[in-house]
C-alpha cells in the first residue's frame, strides 16, 4: 500500500554561480559529482525524511542562472508534515539557496504542467572601464547600449512566433512556436545608472531562448544589427543567423504563474496541517 | 633631487568580504600576509611602475566592509603619466576591488586631510526565515524591527555630540566630539521589503561609530532599548553601557565629501597631462 502523502510547493531563490544549473546531472568521467539545485534540495530533504525523495522543479535553469522566484513540488510523507519545512531546508542547503517560502498544496497541483507564464531579468553592464563588485555576480559587461534601438527590436518579440532562431539544440520539447506577453527594460530609479535590466515574460520558453534573444537584443544595442533585422531572422528559424548566446549569469528567473488553483476538499490541501 | 611626481586621485568600490580592510596589516604570527584592499592597491601600483608607491586611503574601513565611494591619492613619478590608471589597475586588482574613476588632481589634495564629510549605508535584513543569496553579503540578518522607533532614537544622534559611548578602543584620533548631520531610512522603493538601508553621514567617524550606532538602532527597533535612552547614553560616555556593535558586512562606505579644490597653476593639476 502506497504511503500517505501530501504536497509541498516550495519557492526558491539561488546564486546559481556555482551550480550546473537546476537539473541533476551524472557524475563526470572522472567520478565527480556536479553540483545542481535540484540535488542540493534533494539532499536537505533527506537529510530530514531520511528517505530519498524527487523533487519537481517548474523551469530547468543552466549552468550559472539565478533565481528570485523558481517554483518545484515534493511529496511529504506522513510524519512529517509537522517539520518547518522552510526552517528546516535553510538549515540544511548551501547559503546561497533559500526557501522563501514553503506551502501545502492540493495535491493536483504540479510545478512544471501547471505554470501557465514565467517572468525572467537579464542585466546588462554598460561599461568595460569597471564593474561595480557588489554587481559583477549578476550582469554581463558589454559596451555601451543604445535603449531606442533595443526597444524598436524588442518590439518584433512580443506576440505568438517561431523562435526556432533562439533556440540551442538539445531540447526535447516539441514544436517552437512560443508567446511572449512582454519584453521590456526596467526603470532606472532603482538600479545604478550602468546597469540596464530587461524583463521578459512568455506563456513558455524554448532552451537558452531568452539568452538568444539578449544576445540579439545587445547587438542591436551596440548598433551592429538593424532592429528591423529581427523579422527576418524569426522568419529564417535558423539559429546560426542570428547573433551570439548572452552568458548565464546576467540572467535571473523572477516569477512563474500558475492556474488558479483548482477547489479541493483534499485535507492534504489545508495550510499547516 | 626628488623625482617630479603627479597627484593621482582614485575612487573605489569593493566587496570587503574576504579583506582585512583597508589598512595595511603586519602578517599574522604565522607569517601569513594579510589581504587588505591599500596591500592590493600598492602591489597593482607596483606592478605598473616597478616601484613601490604609498597609497593614502580618506578612511580605514575595518575588515569586511564595503566600499562604493572609497577615495585615496598616491603620486605617480614621470615616465607614468600617461598610463591609463584605471584600466591599467582594473586589469590588475581581485575582481572584489575596482577603480571607478582616476583623476589627476592639485599637489595640495591630500584623500584623508580634505574630506569634509562622509556618508555611510547600514543594511538590515529584517527576517530570519530566509535571506536572499544576491543579498546576503552585504546585510545584517536580523528580527523585524519597527522603523518609527528607530526614527525617534535616529534624532538623538544628529548634531554635535560627544560621541564616547559609540567608539571602540584602540583610535588613534584625539576628541570624541563628532557631528552627525543626517541619519535616515532610505525610501524602500528600490529595496527587497525586507531590506531595510539606513544612511549616515558626519563631517567625522570614530573607529566603530557607525556600526555602534547601528547596534543601538537595532535594539530600539526590536523593542529592547527605549528611544528615549539615547541621550543618557551619550551622556554617560560608556562604551559598555551601549548596545553591540552591529556587524562590519551591513557596512558600506558610499561616498566622500572634499573641500572645493584649490585653484592652482600646478600643470599636474590638468587633467590628462
Amino acid at each position: 500500500m502506497e504511503q500517505e502523502t501530501r504536497r509541498l510547493k516550495l519557492t526558491l531563490a539561488y546564486n546559481g554561480a556555482r551550480f550546473q544549473g537546476w537539473q541533476l546531472q551524472a557524475p563526470t568521467l572522472h567520478g565527480k559529482p556536479q553540483r545542481t539545485i535540484q540535488g542540493a534540495l534533494e539532499d536537505a530533504v533527506q537529510t530530514v525524511c531520511e528517505t530519498h525523495l524527487r523533487v519537481h522543479g517548474s523551469s530547468r535553469t543552466d549552468a550559472g542562472v539565478h533565481a528570485l522566484g523558481q517554483v518545484c513540488h515534493l511529496d511529504i510523507p506522513a510524519g512529517k508534515w509537522r517539520v518547518d519545512w522552510q526552517q528546516a531546508l535553510n538549515g540544511l542547503l548551501p547559503r546561497e539557496v533559500q526557501v522563501l517560502d514553503a506551502a501545502w498544496v492540493d495535491r493536483a497541483f504540479h510545478a512544471r504542467f501547471d505554470a501557465i507564464s514565467k517572468r525572467y531579468a537579464y542585466r546588462f553592464w554598460l561599461s568595460r572601464r569597471y564593474v561595480l563588485p557588489q554587481r559583477r555576480p549578476y550582469v554581463w559587461t558589454t559596451d555601451p547600449l543604445d535603449p531606442a534601438r533595443m526597444d524598436a527590436a524588442a518590439r518584433h518579440f512580443v506576440g505568438e512566433h517561431d523562435f526556432a532562431a533562439f533556440t540551442n539544440a538539445g531540447s526535447d520539447i516539441k514544436g517552437t512556436v512560443r508567446t511572449v506577453t512582454r519584453l521590456e527594460r526596467a526603470p532606472v530609479c532603482c538600479n545604478h545608472e550602468l546597469e540596464h535590466v530587461w524583463h521578459i515574460e512568455a506563456t513558455g520558453f524554448l532552451k537558452q531562448m531568452v539568452r538568444n534573444i539578449m544576445g540579439c537584443l545587445r547587438e542591436v544595442g551596440r548598433g551592429k544589427l538593424d532592429p528591423d533585422a529581427v523579422p527576418e531572422l524569426l522568419a529564417g528559424r535558423e539559429r546560426t543567423k542570428a547573433p551570439c548566446c548572452a552568458p548565464a549569469q546576467g540572467l535571473t528567473l523572477e516569477e512563474i504563474f500558475f492556474r488558479q488553483p483548482l477547489s479541493s476538499t483534499d485535507p492534504a490541501a489545508t495550510p499547516n496541517p
